[in-house]
């Protein structure tokens, strides 16, 4: 196996990540900006910087009641270690879970020119298909979508898809017979698409953004040691072979 | 399956990490005071922001030779997601491989107020016992130790576990033939520990620190797309049932 | 988190999987007569537990260098436990390793029916839809499809999906420039079908068939142990960031 | 990255398994004797056989309530695939779950040739060291052990491993006020010891055995589809930070 790599590069025992000198970015840059230039292959500006810390700070929990966390939660009180557990905590990620800034950045990316969003939206409802990134499965409204506009606006990232995202919730809400609020990765998916990223980086955000709250949740059930997390019997109905 | 947490609450309609209302944290402070806030219960000081940025930093990458980089690459080289690949790379993170840094914290703080230093390291090199976070398998003598410590005196959090670090590394390589360099890992270790952080966090702090490195290197298989990396069949030799 | 099943029913300290009483299939039942109950319901017929055992068989192992073994020997190599490094095996198992079956599986059950095969075949072709389970990265001729093909056979398990399977061969071949064998993948989804086993089950079909595999080569590497599994950097080439 | 190995060979496009002919294995024997072969690089007797088939149906699968199960189906209910939520289901065997079989096979062929048993287990006990294998979480009695031991008489495998295990059970019932009986992972460790297996591999029987379980949970999970499997915000209760 033989692989090309432009991330990380040794000269004479010196690390360099995308080129800059690693002791330089240990030094004088955030781990924020080392992510960036991770990702993206430069240096961010400051507007950059402090959007990337709201999108990531956005999405470090949300409780121990999502896949993720019970399954990482689940894991570690067999007696796992942390890195075991973290993994099955991230595995955990499906299609129902943290993947919608993807896929509604890829959505937003696609469709960032369209001229009838209302047909659009009007079509794919037609044909069943649902566009990520709307609805809540217990919030009726999220906050953190309206913080993370503001934070876009300040810093000059409310572009073309993130209005795309709004157009389309409303055209949604005006066509649906339930509430379907812009939920915070479909923000994330409008912010991050108009930041220029990759949407195939999407699930990425999610994930640097989530570790931070699944270790602490590892953590907690580690101290807290509450013995291997069965089901109670009772919660388990038989319904014929 | 109840939980009882003390990381993330709802009110309202509102979020709160540690009691803080993450609004707030969006708006106002970075993702790393995000973390830092999540792992240990309080907001961190200027001072212990700018350390968690350097630590954070320094374990960002270490190239595609290491063994998470490996099988995540190998992952999604086969197709598979980007959580099922990152999943698979935080897998290979044993005991050999990004675990030194809890190993060296979790002996820095069980040792901090030994008055024999010698004895210890000679009494653990004679029951053949390794101290985690010393030693390095291709570098002779890893830079960003130096920077880490030059931060760690700038703010405050050299102290006396990584003074601890220095002695050992100084009695290891008085009684060993080969030179026994303290690693990013031990240095790590040591810090954390004098930041105040339980060792049982160490693997954590690793695996937040590497998880966008990771990222990097699968997106980067992902647009480069060479095919399912299988070993060279030249590789394998079969040496008998 | 409540959950209805039809798999396994405990009463009064005995266990029964599928209606049947566990003691009772330990001490006359085969392993793979209660994979089969397990998987379908109903205990097997000795054709169907003759052709079983021949499916499993087939795929237990296919030596090292697969994406599988590879990730999972590099996790082991890493000082990791047995189902950690196993569970990074079965996370290589993306769309290009063991997803074939299924794959192939589907198709057939799509169309099982179809009367003109030339046309479908021509129709995907133009459209650049590669059918799953033809063609081998490194052999060119698998005998292993010969042999299945036998004892389905001998079983009667040959029926229509396994009939398509050949005709689709046998046009792709007689249309595309590179031979295109039918491969165990695509043998294992015509007979699994020609079974009545429901083409999602596919892919738990090749992971029953190959975890064996995986623990003999991670016992392998436990026993043999060359130290951590690091790419050379001789491997590693830098293409500029 | 060389490897050597003994598992599986390639010679003119016949593959070999511990040097037995791969059509031979699929046209002439069961699963279960390949399973044995690749493990223990050789063919099995009749008695090894049957003894091989009673222990991996003993442990196929008990019931949606194990750590395995809830991280598998949780999983897939986010919308994971087969291979993923199965090695999330996987992850969960830690020290707490599936991991006794290797314990108490570890523990008696250390001790199998102790003639003093009684002040072994006192010893232990008075040191509050467990010893893997003994109690269940919610079976009073489990069947299972009574029957393994009944196939392993007949086929010759009760040897001294099991005999120390029932001396073990006798001795810790006399000094322990809660009931302590073997459990199906002590008699596994016991039997497997007997047969000659290294208890390295302990681990290993017990996933080979559960996977197809788990498979059928997935299966279930995917069938039904009742959506992602979210805790109840009721079962959650905040503690303060």
């Amino acid at each position: 196996m033989k692989i090309k790599t432009a991330i990380t590069n040794f000269k004479q025992d010196k690390e360099f990540i995308r080129g800059q000198d690693l002791e330089e970015l240990i030094k004088n840059k955030s781990f924020v900006e080392s992510i960036f230039l991770i990702l993206k292959g430069e240096l961010p500006s400051d507007n950059e910087t402090k959007m990337m810390n709201a999108l990531f700070t956005a999405a470090i929990d949300h409780g121990p009641g999502t896949a993720s966390a019970q399954t990482a939660r689940i894991t570690v009180s067999a007696k796992n270690s942390m890195h075991t557990s973290l993994a099955a905590g991230i595995l955990a990620m499906g299609d129902r879970h943290g993947s919608a800034i993807e896929g509604a950045a890829k959505f937003f990316q696609e469709n960032f020119d369209c001229d009838d969003v209302e047909s659009l939206v009007k079509d794919l409802k037609e044909k069943k298909i649902r566009i990520p990134g709307y609805g809540h499965p217990f919030l009726e409204y999220d906050n953190r979508v309206d913080v993370l506009f503001e934070v876009a606006k300040e810093t000059g990232f409310y572009g073309k898809h993130s209005e795309l995202a709004e157009k389309v919730r409303d055209v949604l809400n005006s066509v649906s017979s339930k509430k379907l609020p812009l939920n915070v990765d479909g923000v994330m998916g409008a912010i991050i698409s108009d930041m220029g990223f990759d949407w195939k980086l999407g699930k990425g955000f999610f994930i640097i953004a989530r570790v931070p709250g699944l270790v602490a949740h590892i953590y907690e059930e580690i101290v807290d040691d509450v013995g291997v997390r069965r089901m109670d019997q009772g919660d388990i109905e038989y319904k014929g072979k």
